[in-house]
């Protein structure tokens, strides 16, 4: 493992730590972030990756690599191979976001958009390596990438050794188990913490197993950790380890990704957001401090961004949007506003409705989006305006 | 100076200096980012309220401290006071974010909300300062708030001793004279280029002057450093130092948050990526490499950054927003978005209006909101658009 950690030190950046006070304050106890959300391609991927490629034969590596992804690997491989002149194709699903596929090429990989999902792009990618000798480079079921996302682990025991637990995200389990492994002999007094997205996760189940077992994949934010089926060796690796694995809800992920960039001025994507969400989540006495959280990746295209801050404040009860009926006449509006501003909420955008299916004729909608201070600010503004007559509509 | 450090040291954090490889590539040579968005309260502003607030004697210190601000200068008090067991009182205009108002409160300051802008807060707490005796602290016209602030420089030197260019913010000066003042000494070899919103200019002219010189304010997104009169100490200390002053526009400020945002992965204010944007809006060979550019404070309001998101996109030609007339009849829609996606641009958001005041009866008009890849990109669909017979509006 050390001899990842000498291979990747010209290449990789050693990411700050730095100490959250809102997660402190949180916990009880010192939390810090390990931000690999400021790695070279945007997250820990390159790690593996690079080291992957490194270890190729100069006959392997002369025949070019290719990888199948819709974010993170793509950057991580493409910029891997440019740092070791090999020639890289990534096969990214027709509809991935237009920053991931320009970075993509930005870093010299040629980009193939084929098909609808992942597993479309992967498919091709795998039929394309058969066709053209090019070796195909999995984002995490193999021995060298994991030991490549392992050199966190060994930078998180040089920069945090008294840490305790470690909790990271996990998708296909090359971050975690490379970290497990590492830690178990660098911070052999750490308790490693997995975190999954609710909506998928396969890794509690596997390891418990013994081997994977995937689940059906329901709608996540977290895409960089949407797999449905961990790898074998990862899971192998887990389950040796003793890793915990926990899950967070949607809520969680956009109140995390949200307490990151207010609070800590870390922009981090809704995966790599994964950790702290967990410390939101769970009791604070599953996490013994200090607290090292690893923000796995940043990420995210602006446009997404927008709305997943709408979703953490909503979620914060910092931000309540809902539809209220009026009678149709002069000053209808004046009122109900003047009541929100005695009220203290402050008023975003009014969108007022005269012609709607479900609307009496002499009755108009106004659609009202507001900021507010907290959930109880919020339950507040609601039962008052109910008290004062209105129909409220939450949809 | 360097005492200053040393009455500091146990109270900030030395903030870290990343390397930006987007903004290295753009200069041709490397050009690091000083983190003071990741020092306590979100600013440098606690640097030079700390060293104020310490250097009063004990009887000053028991009648407690005032201050007024709308943003970070009452975080940077309010902290400061805490650490130092003062009793804090700072007044805010009425309308402050939320956010805001609840971070001052949190580190235990007694908030006033007062008036419509921060001048009528100022003469709030001045009036307050001598009804009480409390002790005025200004934001910036002070020699221990400038030495304080000029901590800023004793760490660059120490982090990056081959910088040739510092490049930073500058409203009232504090900041901007306080790192002239240190870098003369420890950076003599530095150059120092000192960065206002053309909105609010005041410091060129002053600087040039010897002695303040007031502007009449523009509306800017920078409000971090909307000071339409500087210090006449600061403007001494600038002009004695011979600080270059560049200015920069609205679209670039958005642009370089959008950057640090996206590249860098830093949430930085409007006023805090005024560095930035003077790298993207003035001539490379204006900034001698290695640059350090000082990103000034994190501390934007969430509401607000979605929208100047949607700004930085559009003005990097990444976001198109137009109407356009359709024929009212069944299939108009379909034809026109069919058009848009072999152009390929992403259609983010489509509002379908029939009634408005300037329309035929056959006629109903698209609101349309698109992702694009660049302002070559932009142009390219407004022709396409047009040479198909579609007018568009913008506004």
């Amino acid at each position: 493992m050390l001899s990842a950690r000498e291979i990747l030190r010209p290449v990789i950046r050693q990411t700050p730590l730095l100490e959250s006070s809102a997660l402190s304050a949180l916990l009880g106890g010192p939390v810090f972030l390990k931000c690999e959300n400021l790695q070279r391609g945007g997250s820990f991927k390159v790690r593996g990756a690079y080291l992957r490629i490194a270890r190729l034969t100069k006959a392997e590596r002369a025949r070019g690599v290719i990888a199948a992804s819709a974010g993170n690997h793509a950057q991580g491989v493409a910029l891997a191979a440019a740092a070791l002149g090999a020639r890289a194709t990534v096969v990214m699903p027709a509809a991935a976001p237009l920053p991931k596929v320009a970075a993509t090429r930005s870093y010299g990989a040629e980009v193939i958009l084929h098909g609808a999902a992942v597993e479309d792009a992967l498919a091709k990618a795998c039929d394309l390596a058969e066709e053209t000798g090019s070796i195909f480079i999995h984002p995490f079921e193999h021995p060298d990438v994991i030991a490549g996302q392992g050199t966190v682990g060994l930078e998180i025991a040089e920069q945090c050794p008294q840490a305790r637990t470690l909790v990271l995200p996990v998708g296909g389990g090359g971050l975690a188990a490379g970290v497990a492994v590492a830690a178990s002999s660098v911070l052999p007094q750490a308790r490693l913490v997995g975190v999954q997205a609710e909506a998928i996760a396969p890794v509690p189940g596997s390891v418990a197993a013994g081997y994977p077992v995937a689940v059906t994949p329901s709608a996540t934010m977290a895409d960089g950790i949407a797999v449905a089926k961990p790898g074998a060796l990862t899971t192998a690796l887990l389950a040796r380890h003793g890793a915990r694995v926990l899950t967070v809800t949607e809520e969680n992920l956009s109140r995390a990704l949200l307490l990151c960039l207010e609070r800590a001025k870390q922009l981090v994507e809704p995966a790599g957001a994964a950790g702290v969400a967990a410390l939101l989540e769970h009791p604070a006495n599953r996490f013994e401090p200090p607290v090292v959280v690893v923000l796995s990746g940043g990420n995210i295209d602006p446009l997404l961004l927008s709305k997943v801050l709408r979703h953490g404040l909503s979620a914060a009860g910092r931000y309540l949007a809902f539809r209220c009926k009026l009678p149709d006449r002069p000053g209808a509006l004046a009122t109900l506003l003047a009541e929100l501003a005695a009220l203290g909420a402050n008023v975003l955008d009014v969108m007022h409705e005269r012609v709607t299916a479900d609307l009496r004729v002499d009755e108009a909608e106004v659609n009202l989006h507001l900021e507010t201070r907290g959930p109880e600010h919020c339950d507040s503004v609601i039962s008052h305006l109910r008290k004062s007559g209105y129909t409220l509509r939450f949809s």
